[in-house]
């Protein structure tokens, strides 16, 4: 049985992201960017000092929609990722996923996808196609 | 002084991921869907066995845009991702980047993104738009 699914379905999760995540997905995805890892190149950068891989923070839409909505048996198949402003190691950082669509022929939902930091600012936003169980 | 980018300049990069670099990732991301953890639970789905987070498998476009092409400096404004076949744990994946189209005004290219395995599969396909230094 298929779970029900319906437009304006939410979830959210905040997250704060530490040195050694960024480290540890330095390691696993061999992104070493010295902006992510040498505080003395990156206050070099327009940045001023070392921020997270977008890829990283993006992860907490995979972490959502496998976990929490759809949840369990969730098969990806699309995301769009805009990113609209950096994070910093240290900062909170809140995930939401939105149902935006439902498709009447296959259980596949289309999902708004953003994030934003303590001051309400977008730092990522996008959408999410996935399958269902 | 900008790098001289030119439509066609293409990098890529081949990866086994490990169950190690999986159990990792489901801690930084806090993706824990039993499809990528639990063998037992995978042998239940329609893929047969566990398999590797989409997102994870993604995390080499973000490496070779970082460290490669454009590389150093690059900042990350776009990356669109279609899911189309699965990685299995053990599986080599080849993803490549290549550059697409170069913009006239700006600094920001945009790089068609591609990963396949050994068989010359597709499992992901997308878009990057980067900023470079």
């Amino acid at each position: 049985m298929k779970k029900k699914m319906a437009v304006g379905d939410k979830a959210s999760l905040s997250k704060v992201f530490t040195e050694e995540d960024v480290i540890q997905y330095s390691e696993i995805s061999t992104d070493t960017n010295p902006i992510h890892l040498d505080e003395s190149y990156a206050s070099s950068t327009v940045f001023g000092k070392r921020i997270v891989h977008g890829m990283l923070v993006a992860s907490m839409f995979s972490a959502l929609i496998g976990v929490e909505l759809p949840g369990e048996g969730s098969i990806y198949l699309g995301q769009s990722l805009s990113f609209k402003a950096p994070v910093s190691i240290g900062d909170q950082v809140t995930a939401s996923v939105e149902i935006v669509g439902i498709r009447d022929d296959k259980p596949i939902v289309t999902l708004r996808t953003i994030c934003i930091n303590n001051e309400g600012q977008v730092l990522i936003e996008g959408e999410a196609v996935v399958k269902y169980m």
